[in-house]
């Protein structure tokens, strides 16, 4: 049914989509044929352990792949037995799937996996079990006239020093003599959490949060095995005030409130995500004791309540930098009542906390070869890491990639025409296999691309009359060119309870949100002294990202051409591994840090080259 | 009127009181003659400074005595020239006053002044003003395009790195555009409590209070030059749940909201002292950014909330040793909403920081020579120091001091009978002149060791029949010899509207309670391994100490005979002086914490001669 587009190789496969599920986790993830297996599992959240890089160098990724194996390559070959590779022994950062498959993931392959612990704290290699939430098993002897050392002191006597705010304080002694002073510390760095009577080691939880401007995913994590118990994803409730991040901040600067509202509505839709998984695997919410969130600047300042006029005019300033650590019951969460709330650092007004979660998760600071990740999306996010230096940037692309400003456009959501491949005549996948109502933005790129691939949209963006058209365009495309309910020009994708068009206004949208990122693709390379050409790999960040036919994104210059396609991964939510990964490790979260702070902030509309490359990149490449 | 005792020099004078006006802060104190210049002082709440302990070695307290100014010593004459001393110039550590007196002292002289801050900070002595608030000017640039550094990062370039909570970030971005990016910082270690529009460096206030069980005692200080701007004092609330810690505590442990309502009586009415200060004093209660509290350890944990019950049974357990600092919010005080609560260590569980206080202001630790600080109530703790040691330990001395538990017994308010001298009959002072209606815990004291003088009282404690009396008694004495309306032995103190008696049991409970204080007193001796005539100087502490005559507490046997009189000293409340001292000095609070950890707390009662030398104490000393 789909084939083969011109300038992609057969190895990479075409767009279509292959399902792997995952053993023992029952998981299913469903991907562009051609993904890596690292990417699959990430879709699921499953962070297989990459400590090289992916560089087929520590043998570490280790999975059995019992149906639908590839052909091992030489790194394979050189790391398992003939038996293991019959077997469908393969490294994860080596596979990718062509077809459909099952995965079976060694819990030593996993990070955070109690294996893990052992090898990476023998080897000291990052990656290792270290969440700032410990547990401490505790034994005293009850207070007599000759050892009367005060509660706090005796508590000392095994922990060190800690701080003790007065709330537990007020509860230490009744605790101490409730429990005959056996019984188990909760500690957060020096900071005492708790007392619990008994042995609780095993109920040591936390979870992470993605605060994306339009979704919030949360994940409940098992501090003490790194194991992810449960995820769910609402609908960000502050879309009601507005889609995108400046009209939330007018809303919260100018309303009276308006502050308070947007707060409220993050913060009670995070706190139903946080009951919602607890309750799903039977955890009781005061086992939570830390919750970490990465979002973009403007969602870490609404969460957290600072006031964010200051980012909605020149020079778009942020309260804070650094990463924030403070008390859970600050953002009213319902987790443990001293429980602590970490909210990722940022490198500007528009280059936030989601791409430092991103960057930490993709080990940005890692990889060899220059090295680019992008999140498509409203704002688009571009990082390049090259030489041990790394430039980031934002755009503001506009909402055409979710759907908005698109005359039929929609997000991704039942209905939506998600995928569009033009042959003789157009096939469309509709979200849900329901009567398509829309298109969304990735089913908008696929409509271009194609449409330029026949000729009927120049690369210029036009799209072409009748009379323009080349001979070779089938019949039926040449019925599909009409006039929209606004008489314009358009080209009809569907027809059924609803008419689905793409428009000559339609095509300018896509033109100017691809061209901005693209632009601002160039401008990083160019501060980096790089081609595009020059790219080890690309990773494309973010959940509108993972829907993106990586062709289909070169084909319209969204993306270079000149970057081999299995080069390019998409890598999933990335801002959430990273905020999971953070939950994990006090290490990775010091690395966080060290990444916001050592990544130059390029502001494009102050380079002289921007408005010349913006214009340039909205030319689609001429191939045909 | 009153004539030298026996066993009295005359250089220490007779116990009668002389007045000392000092200026130009225009405070009287009433103190006995013999004072020390520096005791008076300490009484109006005015801390001289004397670095070298008092030893007329270091030249720093000089005052200039304008009226009554005794004859100078050599250390003086070595000090001053011959018209300074004709001018009155004297050394306040030498000065003991037999008469009322005129004292000019120059701002230099006093701990604290803005003088002083020069001088010590040179010689890096103790004493230096370093509080833990402090405040800084500062004026920054307004973001730019070229300098986009986050709000928060634009502060800490010049104040270093700072911790913000949650609720000053949320107000960071408006406050620093509100003030055009220049303004006060105000820190407390690297704890960032606000930033202030304008230059706000002169008004930078703290509370010191002393937590009484019976009086609280709250003084309003400027932290930018030290002086002490207000001064209120107010019954503890508290004693309507009980005059003693015994009973407060039962009432905490066992009455439901029973912790509650001791722990808000106490913030309440401490909140409304700090109100009284601020109005006093022209002060705004947000310029107010920290409160240190000293009081006994059941006192300090009941201001916390903590639950005291373990303090109520052996072995005493308290919460905690170390001092608290936490936010002054977890107490409800009205100063600063993120002002800060240091709480003083303590070392036991009847051994608190009130006495770690007092430790502090007499300077405990620095004095040279074996140094007996003693602070007598109805807990009476005692501090010994030699060769770099100190043992501490407290005695329930029961409420006689205080009044309670005597027929005619009442606490020193007016009406009460606060100094007797018996001659040819009784001579008694009354407190505000009026009527005597009782006696309190000074008058006593005297009573009992003026009957001991002449003969009334046996120094087995008897109060004698009439027929054997010596008959050395005069007839208007005998004639006092009564029953009392219990049927009681009595002996007839006043008579007007209220008939005031002694009787056989209050010289019973004057017996305990003093036989308790000096056997812990030798205890404390016996484990330094030295005699009593080893001592270099008693310091009394406390409110009620202030009002004992020394010669009649050493012919009691509640002090040892065998140490001069002019080497006893009233220090006055040394609890609110070394509150006030931690306000103005970090590295004070540091030398609290360590008085506290090193200082051995004695059990008296499991000492195995505590039993014989309570009994010996009990005895008084056979004189005449």
């Amino acid at each position: 049914m789909a084939r083969p587009h011109p300038g992609e190789s057969a190895a990479s496969g075409p767009d279509t989509h292959v399902r792997v599920m995952f053993q023992p986790h029952g998981r299913e993830a469903s991907v562009l044929a051609g993904s890596s297996l690292l990417e699959a599992a990430a879709c699921v959240g499953l962070t297989i352990e990459t400590p090289c890089g992916g560089g087929a160098r520590c043998g570490k990724c280790r999975v059995q792949i019992t149906t639908g194996a590839p052909d091992p390559g030489a790194a394979e070959a050189a790391v398992f037995s003939e038996a293991e590779l019959r077997a469908g022994w393969r490294l994860a950062c080596q596979t990718h799937l062509d077809a459909s498959a099952t995965v079976y993931v060694p819990e030593m392959s996993l990070f955070g996996s109690r294996h893990q612990i052992l090898v990476d704290f023998e080897r000291a290699e990052t990656g290792a079990l270290c969440p700032a939430v410990r547990k401490e098993l505790v034994a005293m002897e009850a207070p007599t006239l000759d050892d009367d050392a005060p509660d706090l002191m005796r508590l000392e006597q095994r922990l060190g020093r800690v701080s003790v705010d007065a709330a537990l304080l007020r509860e230490l002694s009744p605790k101490l003599r409730r429990s005959r002073f056996q019984g188990t510390a909760v500690l957060a760095d020096h900071r005492l959490i708790d007392f619990e009577s008994g042995d609780t080691r095993d109920s040591c939880y936390g979870v992470a949060v993605d605060v994306g401007t339009t979704t919030l995913v949360g994940a409940l994590v098992d501090l003490s095995t790194g194991v992810e118990r449960a995820i769910a994803a609402r609908m960000n409730p502050q879309v009601r005030y507005g889609d995108d991040v400046l009209s939330r901040i007018r809303h919260a600067s100018e309303k009276p409130n308006g502050l308070d509202e947007l707060r409220d509505a993050v913060t009670g839709e995070v706190s139903s995500i946080i009951a919602e998984l607890c309750e799903r695997a039977g955890v009781r919410a005061e086992h939570v004791y830390e919750a970490t969130f990465s979002g973009n600047t403007t969602m870490e300042h609404l969460l957290c309540g600072l006031y964010p006029a200051a980012l909605g005019q020149v020079p778009f300033t942020p309260t804070f930098a650094r990463g924030l650590w403070f008390p859970a019951a600050d953002l009213g969460l319902p987790i443990h009542p001293r429980g602590l709330a970490y909210v990722f650092p940022v490198i500007g007004g528009f280059v936030g906390g989601d791409t430092v979660a991103g960057m930490l998760a993709t080990h940005l600071d890692a990889h060899e070869g220059p090295t680019l990740m992008v999140d498509i999306g409203t704002n688009g996010e571009i990082v390049l890491a090259h030489d041990r230096q790394r430039w980031a940037a934002s755009t503001a692309a506009g909402p055409a990639f979710e759907g908005a400003r698109i005359s039929c456009g929609m997000r991704a959501t039942r209905g939506a025409i998600e995928k569009i491949v033009i042959e003789d005549d157009i096939h469309c996948s509709v979200i849900d296999d329901a009567p398509p109502v829309g298109l969304c933005g990735s089913a908008l790129i696929d409509a271009v691309a194609e449409l330029l691939h026949h000729g009927i949209v120049s690369s210029r963006g036009k799209l072409l009359d009748a009379d323009e058209l080349p001979s070779s365009v089938p019949d039926a495309l040449r019925r599909r060119l009409c006039t929209n309910a606004q008489g314009e020009p358009a080209f009809l994708l569907a027809k059924g309870e609803a008419t689905v068009t793409l428009s000559q206004r339609d095509i300018r949208e896509l033109q100017l949100a691809s061209g901005a990122m693209r632009a601002g693709i160039n401008i990083l390379l160019k501060n980096a002294g790089i081609a595009a050409a020059d790219l080890a790999r690309i990773r494309i960040a973010g959940a509108f990202g993972s829907f993106i036919r990586r062709g289909n994104a070169q084909r319209i210059g969204l993306l270079p051409l000149e970057v081999e396609r299995s080069r390019i991964q998409h890598v999933g939510n990335a801002s959430l591994s990273g905020a999971r990964w953070a939950l994990l490790s006090t290490e990775a979260r010091a690395r966080a840090e060290e990444l916001a702070r050592a990544t130059r902030h390029i502001e494009l509309s102050r380079d002289p080259d921007f408005d010349i490359e913006f214009a340039m990149a909205m030319i689609f490449p001429d191939l045909d």
